[in-house]
Order: structure tokens, then C-alpha cells, then sequence
């Protein structure tokens, strides 16, 4: 494909560059407190689909500006919970429903690159202006990621039970399997307001830091580090096999045994060995992007309406 | 149904009400260190049948005296252990058996309201009258709830492989989903006794208080606020979605995006939104109760012998 | 069988002995920086499969000298990855690699006795000689056991993604149950370097002791207390319930309810219970190498190539 110009795309609600094999990506809509709508959601899956398919792309943040009111104060409904819809889904009856929040989770799970949440603000709903609620913020924007930063201030909440609705964005498959069900269920079945360091929901961030400022930099920091070390093929086959792991410990040992007698038979294996004798970085040669016969080992589903076998 | 007057109900070994939405039901076998029997069995299970079917129970709350040698000082064998099991099941075989922990701890879990265990006692067995062993009360009074209050003196134990038999009451199943595999290892390998603020069992508690009396009330005032603000087809479809989720997150998807667009087309959702910013309680229409033809979404495996396929 | 003779195995790079139903194992390889080769991988297979079958065996603990440079430094790649693999598999193609780390992993995974990893030092590799790296120290040699204790100062990393492989030894299956997704993505994502006591590793470990002296003694301390206290037969059983629950609640209540009615056909139940009461340590009779109808409920996975059905 032709490589993208990010900071030349045409987005409204998102700022793009890449920076040393890092793509940042940047929630622009502080004058609307970084609610979500359905044109973010459709910027965002463009954004991590290039991202997916970039081999200049190692890694990608989503962050906001620290200024701004939130992180993501949550969805937009002041038009009501259907205009956040897609008008041909709701043509299609009612089965046709997809979820806007996660079609974003989707795409950003799925991305072969290593993904990082830098959550600079609140993940909470305001009532000062009567058009947001929250949510969004804390799901498709939080828990599809690899890695999560956070400001130890930040207000967090999974509302949804005081809504009327529930947990959004595939958040009732990632939250339980990511900090374990006892925590998931404090947190969505009571759907209350807790800050990074509360034992409920510390697990579920790699680092917790005291300021807003400090989030960007150090999520950045690590970001570019990993995005000359790891190697590219690998983090793909890793993040398969996290989220893709055998029905049981033998079928897993078959599935990273092939993997592993795959990469160690190319190049990288080998440079990363030599790099770290040689104390230098490593030259990746192999690239996420790569089409070859094995990956990926399980099915895709096709959540189209019609292909899709709900 | 005719709706039950809770403080009428035949019991011998708990004591029920109902207040303001919350149906507190206490262990009430004081003189016997609370000790669990076939009686208390059958009566956990009709009770929270009952609170499932009750569309004025919100929440459930179970709980003890603080006053109690013990929250739960577990099964009482001295009759043996065959004292403990159902009659007809011995008469039909080995295949018969059913754990009666195991079928209080299915009631529990699949009670469609906010459960809340509140531990205001130590949940170990004691040997000062030769009748009592642990382990009921860290299992099926503990695990299938939603959340977990504890006082942080009360001494917590999995005895089970230091008494010549496995983890009952589906804890094998529950504990490591709740907590992880390394923590339920240790609980469950070593059989050791463990405070609620030791790292290996912290995580399975919501809330721990510093006093025993501290716990229920604790407990109470986070049940009357959930038994207002959480939508009665929120907390069910939650619940569902948490013990249900789809095989892959895009099965999940197509879940949550169908709950989400039945729950948003009521009037739920509509009224979830309005008391938000209206800065009021909201006041919910639909129930947990209600006859759907899509919920539940899974198939409900039927455990009674000649039913099951085991 | 014959019982093995543990102090006169022909053992070049481990050293063995039993000690009051302990199964001590030691790795043996200080001069190599207990560096991990297809040799150590073969006699530690061959260690826990006695293990398995002996009913002397009611504990085993795998430890290193504290005095090493590590507990384990990792593979031995100076001859290349491939040198670490099995001849006969290689000249069958490339679906018949069978990861040697993993096999190890599969074996202590599936033996029947409590297992114990005492990491008494660093699980990293060494750059100072140019012929280790780190890795398997972190994934077979820990995350197989039922328990873990490790000192506070060791250096813990899974460098896989910064090496050009991933995850080996069934560690993608094996993390992410033991401590939840969010950690172990943290872990496996950045490769980086982490003390036991960060908040990303920490629920690995059931005791972090401050000295490399203290490690051992700790672990040995508790395997003798459970090869007195744990009942053989309630370990496998509890051990085969943890590894594979039931699919669903009910599914598990069925399976745990047959594993108690076995249990407490037995004669190990009613001696928990009495000595329990009688203040004095148990005499169990049953072991957990008995043949038996029902053990194990599941179908185990045949690995070898040929055999397999990747």
C-alpha cells in the first residue's frame, strides 16, 4: 500500500504523527471534553487500520492533550442513544446492531503492533453541560490496549448498570480476563468512581504516575524504546498467542513450539541474540505485515450483520 | 407469584427482610458457631429463589451476627460425612451425588440480583466442640456472590486437601476465574490460614473494615444505594454477560451490542440519561424478571441425575 | 515400579535427594551460571516423572544453590537456537519441533504432586560470557508449579520479544491464567526487567523473603508441613480441578461432587476429619498414584508428532 502521511490525513476529531517508529495518536476535541461520537469512532478504525499495515509503525499511543477537560468523558447522547447508531444497521433490524465503541475495541485488539493507553485525564461523564455520560473512556479507549498509563488522579467508572444499559465495547470479555472476575465485578456491578491506586482497579495499568504531564512523556518513552527492541514479528506471534492461546497447555505447547521453530528459522532470532551480545540495537528484518501460510492460527469471525452467526 | 412477607417465612436457620429494596438474610445459628447443615442448605437455596423472582428485591445480603463465634464455622460432620448428603441421591449411586454447598453455591450465582456476602466472622472451623469443620464458609457463603465485605481480623482457610477431600461447592471453578490461578493455588495447595489483607486472598474482597461490626452496615448502605441506582435489566444482563461472555471478543461483541440495543430501545436507558443530569434518583421500569425470548443467551446445563451428561 | 534410589541417579547436571517426602532438586550447574540445555531438560523430565509414580513422593521442590550467579540464567545459545533441538525432530520437518522448555513445563504441570519452585536468584541472562540468555528460568522453571517463593533482589524478565522469539514453554498459556492478561501483557510486551515485588509480577509469588539463604529453607519449611498434612489423593484430585474445570458452573459442580463422593468413600476423609479433632498429625492410606475409572476426567493431549493434530 502507500504509505500514509499521518499527519496529513484528513481527521477531524484526532491529531496523528509518527515519531521514531511511534505513532501518536491524539483525542482533538477538548472544546467538546474529548466526548466521543460516532465520527471518532470511524477516525479511530482508520487510524489503527493503517497502523496494522504500516511496517513503519512499532508501536501506537492514544493520548490526549493534558489541558483538556478529560481523557474521554464518554459518548455523546445528546441526541439520544440511537443517533450514536449506524443508520443502515438500525435499517437492518435489530439484530443488525453493532455496538460503535466495539467496532473500535475490535480494531485496536486486532492491530499487530503493540498498543498503549496514555490516560492523561478522567475517564468520567460530566453533567455542566448536559451531553455527555461516560463510559467509552474507560472501555474501547482503555482495555483493548497492551499496555495502560495512567494519572493517579484520574477519575475512572464503568456506569453502565446506573445507565439503564450495560458494560459496552467487548468490556464484559477484557475486563474479567484482564484483572480477573472478582475485581471486573466490583467494578461494573457497582458502577462507582475509583482513582488508579484503589486495589479494584490498580492491576489493570502498567504505571501510575502523579501528574498529568508526566503521562504522555513516560508511556512515549517506553513506546519508542520498544519500538526499536522488540522485534516486529514477534510482538505480532506474542500478542496471538496471548489472545489466542490453546484449549489447553499441550495444544499451547504445539501452537508456541511452531512459532518459535518459525522465528528462530529467520533472521531476527539470530540478530537478536548478536545485538544483545554486542550490546547494540538490534536490526529487525521481518515485519508484522508479512502474509504467510500459518498466521493467524484461529478463526476470524465476521461480525457483519448476515455473516455473522449470533 | 404471590409475593413472600420475608419475615414470615418458615426458617429455622436464617433470619430474612426486606428494607428498601435490599433483602438481608442472616445466618442465625448462633448456638451452634453457625455451622452449616442440610437444613441451612435447603433454606439458602429457597431464599434466594425467591429474591431472584421478587422484582422488590434489588439486592441481596447475606450475613451472620457479629456477635457469632463465626461467620461460618462450616459444615457439621459429626454425624459423618454422608450425614450431610441427600437421601435419595445415595439411593440411586455414586453418579447421583450432589454436593449440597455446590447446589446452594448454583442458586447463588445464578440469582439474577446485586449479591453481596458480608463476612463479619471468621470463616474457619473449630475443634473446642468436636462437630465442626470448615470450609463452606469461604465457599458457597462467599464465592458465587458479585461482592465481598470482610472483616480484616477474620481467619480465612480452603482447608479441604488437610481433611481428605477436594474443594466443594464449585470453588475449583470459581476461585481461580475470581482471582487468578497463582493466588487459588496457594489458597487451595497449601490449606494454610490466611487474613483477608494477605496479598494471596486480598483480591477477592471488595471491602475490608477494621471491625466485625463495621462490616454489615457497611455493606447495607452500598446495597440501599445500588438498590436505587442500578437498573434491575442492567444488573441482570451485566451478571450475564460477566459469567457469560462469548467464546472470543467478537462473539462478545454481537452480545453486548444485542443487550445493548434491547436495553437502549426501553425505557431505561431514556430515564438512565435524564436522572443523570436531571441530578435525581432515577425511577426504573423494567425488571430483572421480565419473560424475553432472547435472555438467557446460554444454555443452562440441568444438574440433576438422568438430566446431566457427566 | 523399583522406588528410585534419589542420591544415586545418573544425573550429570541436577542433584537430588528425598527428605521426609520431599523431593529436593537442585540444579547443578553453577559453573555454567545454571544455564538450562537440552541435557538439564531431559533430567528434569526424568526427576519429575519418578516423582510422579513414586508414593514416597508427596512434595517436590526444584531450588539452585544460592551462591550461584542465578537460579537459572536461561538457554545455552552459543551453538545457535537450533543446537538446543531434538535431532529427530528436526529431520521430520517443521510441524514436528517440540519446544524443549515446553516439554519440561508439560511435565511438571501434569505431575500429580504438590511442586514448589524456591527461585533463590536472578532468572536473567548473563552477557559477561557470550553463551546465555535469559527466558526459560522465568517459564518452565517457575510457571508450571503449584507454588512459588523467590528472593525480593532477583532480576525477573520474559526477554522473548527483544530476543527475535516469543514466549516459549507454554508460558502464553500459563501466564495470563496464573496472574490475569493486564500482567502478563505488561510482562511479555515490554520484556523488561522487574523485581519480585512490583506490582506486575508480585501475585506470581506466594512469599518474597529478603535473603537468597531464606528462599530454600522457607519452601522446604512448608513441602514438609503438607507432605505430613496434604492428603495425596485430595492433591491430584484438587491439582486435576484447577487445571481443568469444568466448562461451565454446572459442569463443575458435577465433577466436583464425584470427586468428593470418591473422597469421602474413602478412608482419608473420615482420618482428616478425626485427626483433625484429635490434635495429631493424619495417616493417610490412599495415594495419588492408584489407577482408578474416573481419573483423569479429561482427555489428555498427545504432543508427539504423528500423533498430534495441529
Amino acid at each position: 500500500m502507500a504509505l500514509p502521511d499521518y499527519t496529513a490525513l484528513a481527521l477531524k476529531d484526532l491529531k496523528t504523527y509518527l515519531d521514531e517508529g511511534v505513532l501518536v495518536v491524539l483525542i482533538d476535541r477538548a472544546k467538546h471534553k474529548n466526548t466521543f461520537n460516532g465520527n471518532i469512532a470511524d477516525e479511530l478504525q482508520e487510524v489503527f487500520e493503517l497502523a496494522d499495515r504500516d511496517h513503519r509503525v512499532r508501536v501506537v499511543i492514544l493520548s490526549a492533550e493534558h489541558t483538556a477537560a478529560a481523557y474521554c468523558s464518554g459518548a455523546d447522547i445528546s441526541g439520544g442513544w440511537s443517533a450514536l447508531w449506524d443508520k443502515d444497521d438500525q435499517q437492518e433490524g435489530g439484530l443488525a446492531h453493532r455496538d460503535g465503541g466495539g467496532k473500535v475495541t475490535l480494531t485496536i485488539y486486532n492491530c499487530r503492533k503493540i498498543t498503549i493507553a496514555a490516560v492523561n485525564g478522567h475517564a468520567v461523564g460530566f453533567r455542566s453541560l448536559v451531553t455527555f455520560i461516560a463510559g467509552v473512556g474507560m472501555t474501547a479507549l482503555q482495555l483493548p490496549f497492551d499496555l495502560r498509563f495512567v494519572w493517579a488522579g484520574a477519575k475512572l467508572t464503568f456506569p453502565f448498570i446506573r445507565r439503564g444499559i450495560v458494560p459496552e465495547a467487548a468490556s464484559s470479555y477484557l475486563l474479567p480476563r484482564l484483572i480477573g472476575q472478582s475485581r471486573a465485578s466490583s467494578l461494573f456491578l457497582t458502577g462507582g468512581t475509583f482513582s488508579p491506586n484503589s486495589p479494584q482497579i490498580q492491576s489493570l495499568y502498567h504505571d501510575i504516575l502523579p501528574t498529568r504531564e508526566e503521562v504522555f512523556p513516560k508511556a512515549l518513552a517506553l513506546a519508542k524504546e520498544l519500538a526499536v527492541h522488540a522485534a516486529p514479528k514477534s510482538v505480532t506471534y506474542t500478542k496471538g498467542l496471548i489472545q489466542h492461546p490453546g484449549d489447553n497447555i499441550e495444544e499451547n505447547h504445539l501452537l508456541d513450539s511452531r512459532a518459535i521453530k518459525i522465528l528462530a528459522s529467520g533472521k531476527d532470532a539470530a540478530e537478536g541474540a548478536r545485538s544483545f551480545f554486542e550490546r547494540r540495537p538490534p536490526r529487525w528484518q521481518d515485519t508484522s505485515e508479512d502474509k504467510e501460510e500459518w498466521y493467524p492460527w484461529w478463526k476470524r469471525v465476521d461480525v457483519r450483520h448476515r455473516r455473522s452467526k449470533l
